[in-house]
């Protein structure tokens, strides 16, 4: 079964999203994820709910959609600061779940950004549902080489 | 990398620790997870940070914190209702990060519940550093098997 987060996908991703290729820790352990980037530049991330992302009602568990969260939302730090980042807090609203199969989004826009501290405001759907709504503080740590073309997400 | 998800831990597991064994789905896939019920009935959960655990700092990543801090704070629920729960809201605060190798442990101590929301303060600590502290609201929903003589964790 862990096997499988390696096989490529057995369904057709959506247009524009690209298959991030982690090959390590945490992020391939729980992917694979997958990034867009629209014509205006600005991004969001994705994934598909498989077997070993769900709890035992067979939807997407709130730890895999955390995970989500975190991944899809701090990204907006990469992009504005070309930095590695941490997460210094995270607050979840859980509206909706998602079912097994589903195609899952996720994408944050920055609020506010005040001496080495990013606020942003981040949202997690499928289709027209709302997933997870919530906010986070982000920290800019070691600088990594820049995304040209990368805008910061405004959320619908 | 994956097959080490379900290998035996080649480590001491700490005392009163027994692994949880989770053979499906995202708690099996970011697992193995341990489970503590001391001499009061208290309980904790504990995890040992693997290689697939971890961020490109090789620290734990905050999304494996993060659902580690969804089931450990939320298995007070299963305590107090007998029943299985969602997660309505997570608030997580990082403090401090865990290493490759540290024994991380969890728990949550139960502030109110009123209707049928349960509200926990929870914290995820690794030896005498807290990593995480927060806040959960759990909703619980179908009933369960009763868990004899556990109790909710007093958090420290």
């Amino acid at each position: 079964m862990s096997d499988d987060v390696a096989a490529p996908p057995a369904f057709q991703v959506p247009d524009g999203y690209e298959i991030l290729d982690w090959r390590r820790g945490f992020g391939r352990q729980i992917g694979p994820l997958y990034r867009k980037h629209d014509a205006n530049g600005l991004s969001s991330m994705a994934f598909r709910v498989e077997e070993y992302h769900t709890n035992g009602m067979l939807n997407a568990h709130g730890g895999m959609l955390m995970s989500f969260a975190d991944m899809s939302w701090g990204h907006v730090i990469s992009v504005e600061t070309s930095s590695y980042w941490v997460t210094v807090r995270l607050t979840v609203d859980f509206l909706s779940s998602a079912r097994l199969g589903d195609w899952v989004e996720g994408a944050s826009e920055l609020l506010s950004k005040e001496d080495d501290l990013y606020v942003v405001r981040g949202r997690i759907w499928s289709g027209d549902r709302t997933l997870i709504t919530g906010s986070g503080v982000f920290k800019p740590i070691a600088k990594r080489d820049p995304r040209p073309g990368e805008k910061a997400y405004k959320a619908p």
